[in-house]
């Protein structure tokens, strides 16, 4: 159940902006695995390429380690409420290394922040001037 | 602007509950400032017990570093739009070390995440049964 | 600041739907005031008369008390990050005898109801087929 | 599943306000056809009413496009996270002359629109004075 | 399909911490039914007590009846969008004695919640100075 | 207040990449005006290159008119709760063109696809056959 056809292989290779992407995905991620995101963006070459070059950028080497990237996925999509970016990004983080242990720990937190988030708007605190940055910068 | 008061240090001696929770918050954290989340809450003295006992259980000593559940609390509270937890946790961030690269970095991660969340629930796209865990377990 | 701006009630005057409409607000809250929102909505009066009857409509007697209802419109509003949301109808529930120890065990059932639902979506929890309604129906 | 029943047609048919709306959604829409939201709806007469009354004023003819209309709920619907609406919006949208490549435009504006917001509340960037309006009015 | 499996009773009491809050919800709810939140939630034994604890102490007697406590908990789960809360505290709440008419009546004010919460983010209504507690305490 | 400080015009001359973005901003808009949103990502110059490059390419010509592409992005701003993003899109649209009754009409079927999103999500309605598209495929 979609809203968009996926595109298979066959398709793909019939497009030469989407076998480009999907051979650069096979080639950075060392699988032959295409997951089913970058087959629905394959209707829009311009969009699924803009993705890819943003993904691939935004998650490759930087300060940040790549668990640590996963991670604050993991935690956007829950928020959001996106079952494939949940489970697509869990896995993710499972393969870069995530312990069962991690898992349970990464968990409490997220729960623990929309506890107090929903408790701070409830009500509606000011923020603290300590907090504040570039004040009459 | 709020929908109740902040409880200041006078007031909040005068709960025997109030006046332990705010000690622990600052041996805790070794500074006398108690920001004013935890004023708010002190108007439900049960609340404010549990929710200091478990944040500081979530966000003590385990097996994910400091730092990264900050990154984490921040992110939740970006997705969800917490001004206040925003600010306060990206502030807990830097003193724990956070650099102005790594919020760059962070950011991108963060807004990353939320676009292809949103392109993933527009296409509906169905989870890869590579991603599923525990089916027939 | 805003994106419209707010009729004054000279303003209001000046058209006979929104004169009629402040005038039944007036009229059913026994009260004078008429809040922003409405000053905002008068901007297109078919928005405001259509907003107004069904607010009147859902928000007066029926089978769950008025203060139930607006625990809930507060809950909701929470959830969505509404401050203007949150303050007004925090009023209206003080208004119709909500207690401090009762806003207290408010703000602690949607803490925890926050809490739970990132835990559920985070480990993707399938519906208990106990809870499924009109399965076969 | 679901957490109420949906009414069948010989339901629909024994209590005439539901029966009147069903054959209202008909002659509108000059389709036999009923889709299960309204089905669900139908065991609150008085709500079924109000719901398709707002929905036919509101979807119907005015200043702008039917189209734009559909595609304006379809992004509430992203933004939301509601499976049912993103499916129903996007077929209706179809059926209103939505094109595959008008399809893939509107998914990168609603995938950036994410993107912007969560960089923006991740920074919480003031508002320029530019931007208000009604100041002083 | 979930991102963690579920603790069958077997494996359950195999881990004491796991054992006792299982037995706790079993004589807590007078029924020997464990829902599946709790088995996904017994990988970390830690999180599952601190929930279950927090749940119990939030849900139980107190200054807001059970339903009313119930109807909170499903107005935040249509909300943020979790199927499974959805489901499994609208069946809680038809068992603590919530009617078809109630329940309609419920949907009616979560709607009209969310229809008005987003008009006035749309307009960005300023708060009401009457609105406003503990200004200048 | 914000957590990140502002780029002056002076600050972000220092740095090319900085400037040549907002020489591109100003080009594109023909106007001077560098509003707050690019003031704050400049503080990392590859994530703002990467934010005005896809921005641009968004939300230049294509296949939907401009002014439907700004009302995309203001709907997607109401849902999500990004104060900032609303104001400057709403300015963006009334710059396009956008009249006072087209907000109004806007901002109604936003209210009406909020109200029938969270009708939906409550009752949990299963999507109809005649929505979904690929199956099978």
């Amino acid at each position: 159940m979609a809203t968009v056809t996926l595109k298979s292989d066959a398709e793909a290779e019939a497009d030469p902006r989407v076998q480009a992407v999907f051979s650069d995905i096979r080639t950075t991620r060392g699988s032959d695995f295409i997951n089913n995101f970058w087959r629905g963006l394959a209707h829009d070459p311009a969009l699924l390429e803009r993705t890819w070059t943003g993904l691939k950028a935004v998650m490759g080497p930087g300060t940040l380690d790549p668990l640590t990237k996963e991670l604050i996925y993991i935690a956007v999509s829950i928020a959001i409420g996106c079952p494939y970016c949940i489970h697509s990004h869990t896995a993710a983080a499972r393969a870069k290394g995530l312990t069962s242990g991690q898992h349970g720990e990464f968990l409490a937190v997220v729960g623990m922040a929309n506890q107090t988030n929903a408790l701070v708007n409830g009500m509606q605190i000011p923020v603290d001037a300590a907090f504040k940055v570039g004040e009459g910068s």
